[in-house]
């Protein structure tokens, strides 16, 4: 396959000057917001993954469309490359800037255009917020579905480029699948809609292929959303497991039952005791792990899908199941889970989020490897994840103070990813890949793959200036790579599992 | 932005000798079906679009993936354009085969490789009809939800490259919502994996690219499909209504009111006369329209929202609800529906069945301009549709025989297109463009996006090989088309309706 794209790689972007950028700028986009002081850049360095920090060389906040446009054609004419930015909440490092390159703040377009609760549709600025969406259709009884962590802050134009989940996608679904239609803009300043109110829309489908782009494509300017009527009622159990294996055969085991759960979490017993601690929850400490599966829908359902899984979940060798009795102690089972993260951070100095996806089936084998690899490496792991739709969130704990634990720790991650492609699994789940997992961006397609990725990209956007160096790797940073996966992992490249 | 691909135009492919390129695929590829004698090549002139008919050069029907890898290099090699072809049932015309093309039929891929029930998937070869699936799912208690009409014919690979819909996917999503990996070889002969059985795969969406794509992107070999519960039960409502217009708005209030429908389907009094009597299915001839509405789940469930949208429909105005007694009379009730088209077929010479898509909620407003034109035209259309998705099918009755008749039904099915894609729709439901509509895709897209699609097909095919002078218009007929477009109907191209 031709490569069709310029070659120039990561790094390699020509140097520009930044005076000469601001002022080209400043007289093209007259009104357009550009911070350019060391001072005022500073607080862009980083997104959520603050690892990684780059100082931008200019930050735009602008404020119309035609900025956008003005600012995407003067970049494309200066050669200069454009990282768009959301509300910063990212976690794999994809809004971290470019030390030669403009950050594009997308934060000052935060107007929610229209709520339609006929249509039940929503028609937003990138910039709100995605809980303030469920919050402007709560008087129709309606919401907006994906609810990823960040929900307070993070923005539904960050949640389009990162193709964002949480804990009720796998009923609900991910971002893409409740998103109707976005404006977006290109590098070349043209205006494009992708996707339709209707159902379907001809030609090829450009709206899924933009969402979960991480800003390589375009930016998005507009989204149009759907919106769900609440469900009448939700409930929760929570099952206690003595053998992590046999709560992970479980999950599979509710879903072969045929049911859906709004929300199916599970956590081990390093992640139940720090959520304990924090929380109060009222978890039982002494199990090797708990599942909490909330159902949701109307009354008479829920009961039935409640008695369901209660069966199953006995077969599956449950040692205790409780059913939240009010929605005080649902509110509160589910305060253990959502704040399982900073709990575990006040067990160790340091921890190490992973986030990877693998079918259902293979939680119990993919559990029994994080196990032996944390024997391995010496450094505790603490199991919390989404594990209805198989994303999980191995947590390593270690302490960057003590010489080698870091890299010890980020070789675990690696190998952790490299055990969820194995088992036919993704090495991300909802945190998108970004700077952070590029490399592992190798392991999981074939050159040729990445080729079409590139030829793809280049279709939208042939210099190679938006985001580059974010998600989708170029060929020679993996011969880089693949040479120190066979020196590490003996893993040489070509035998890796490809899908 | 750039066009990358070759500059070639439909009809401008280069004329290429026969016997050299039948000669070179018997040589490269032993054990290759090929048909080249015109007698052999009869049958594959059209495909369920019968109007258009083209004998290709050859057809070749290969067995192993082998075969399909060296055809499609080979092709490549000789700038061969390849014409991919399921069970030929689509109706667009996207099988239509060129006359200097290999028409590439994959029917012998016709096996189900894996059904699990307990991931509830299933992995299918491409030639796998689409009702084989829920019929290798049923002793699991699973199916398969997409149900075109032409389920009994029909093959997934074809699903796949149309995003086929049906009766049941307002509720269960189109094709692209139900699969979640295919295997494909591109023009160059390599295997590609796009998607995976996790629910997130990092890199760009190509999955969903790809789902629907009509054969322009590769050859699909291996799909992996969702399989789903059957629901408990089903139960149907049939209203009839004194104005269609107040039908089309029920629809909407069924929606509105938090009800999803397993199908919500329309017709008019025409529609229903021609099916009373070809059928006898009970239907009220008297109506001016009636709306059929399935709900599905568990029985409680069902019962619940039977009686919801039983008030929904009083208010809007039903003069008429009746509940399908039993599972005999509910099958009456949809077989009237199903056979809705041969039953106009019998009250007319000739008929034109259009594919337009709509917002719902300017279902009433369409229907109302589609009757102003009828009336202006002086011919009369039968409406039938899967209104609650805004699927519209109207059929438009027509005499080829008279003078004038056949291009005045043409002008009227035109007509009613751009009518959908002013209401905010677009001009194929589920039949897909293929070759017929591909000029009315001048109307939903602007030049500027139309060249996005061509370059996101470069990256995939550069050569333009791959079913070619389908589904995406050159710039060049929409050129010609735009210029028609103004003199018949006043809408010069750049002022058409974007989104």
């Amino acid at each position: 396959m031709n490569i069709l794209y310029d070659e120039r790689l990561d790094g390699e972007l020509a140097p520009t000057d930044k005076a000469e950028v601001l002022a080209d700028l400043q007289r093209s986009a007259p009104g357009l917001t550009l911070l350019h002081r060391e001072e005022d850049l500073r607080p862009f360095e980083c997104d959520g993954l603050a690892a990684y920090r780059v100082l931008p060389m200019l930050v735009a906040l602008p404020e119309t469309l035609e900025q956008v446009e003005t600012l995407m054609k003067r970049c494309r004419a200066l050669g200069v490359p454009v990282v768009t930015r959301g509300a910063g909440t990212g976690l794999s490092g994809g809004a971290l800037p470019l030390e030669q390159g403009v950050l594009l703040v997308m934060s000052r377009f935060n107007r929610i255009l229209d709520v339609d609760p006929d249509a039940r549709i929503a028609r937003l600025q990138p910039g709100v917020r995605n809980l303030a969406i469920s919050e402007a259709a709560a008087p129709y009884g309606l919401y907006y579905a994906p609810d990823p962590s960040s929900q307070i802050a993070c923005s539904i134009g960050g949640n389009v480029a990162e193709n964002a989940g949480g804990v009720h996608c796998l009923k609900y679904g991910l971002t893409v699948h409740n998103v109707m239609k976005v404006e977006v803009i290109t590098i070349e300043g043209e205006r494009m809609t992708l996707g339709s109110e209707a159902l379907d829309a001809p030609g090829l489908d450009l709206l899924a292929l933009f969402t979960g782009s991480e800003g390589m494509l375009g930016v998005v300017t507009e989204i149009t959303v759907k919106l769900l009527p609440k469900p009448e009622t939700a409930k929760v159990l929570m099952a206690s497991f003595d053998d992590v294996e046999k709560a992970g055969r479980a999950v599979g085991d509710i879903i072969a039952a045929g049911i859906i759960p709004g929300g199916l979490e599970m956590m081990d017993k390093l992640a139940i005791r720090a959520a304990e601690d924090f929380v109060k929850a009222g978890y039982p400490v002494e199990a090797e792990a708990i599942l909490l599966c909330e159902l949701d829908g109307v009354e008479a359902d829920v009961d039935d899908d409640c008695a369901t899984v209660r069966a199953v979940l006995e077969k599956a060798g449950a040692t205790d199941i409780r059913q939240a009795r009010d929605e005080a102690e649902r509110a509160l089972f589910w305060a253990g889970r959502k704040n399982a993260f900073p709990a575990v951070g006040r067990m160790s100095p340091d921890y190490y989020c992973m986030d990877g996806t693998i079918p259902r089936r293979e939680l119990p084998r993919v559990l029994k490897g994080i196990a032996e690899l944390s024997e391995a490496y010496g450094l505790r792991v603490a199991n919390v994840f989404h594990a209805g739709d198989g994303n999980m969130h191995p947590l390593i704990l270690f302490d960057a103070n003590r010489e080698g634990e870091l890299e010890q720790a980020e070789a675990f991650g690696g190998k952790i990813l490299e055990l969820c492609v194995e088992a036919g699994g993704s090495i991300t789940g909802e945190h998108g890949v970004g700077r952070e997992k590029i490399n592992q961006m190798c392991a999981q397609f074939a050159p040729s793959e990445l080729t079409v990725f590139h030829a793809v990209k280049a279709a939208f956007d042939p210099g190679r200036l938006l985001n580059p160096g974010k998600n989708i790797p170029t060929l020679a940073r993996c011969a880089e790579f693949g040479a120190m996966h066979v020196h590490n992992n003996e893993l040489p490249h070509p035998e890796l599992p490809r899908f």
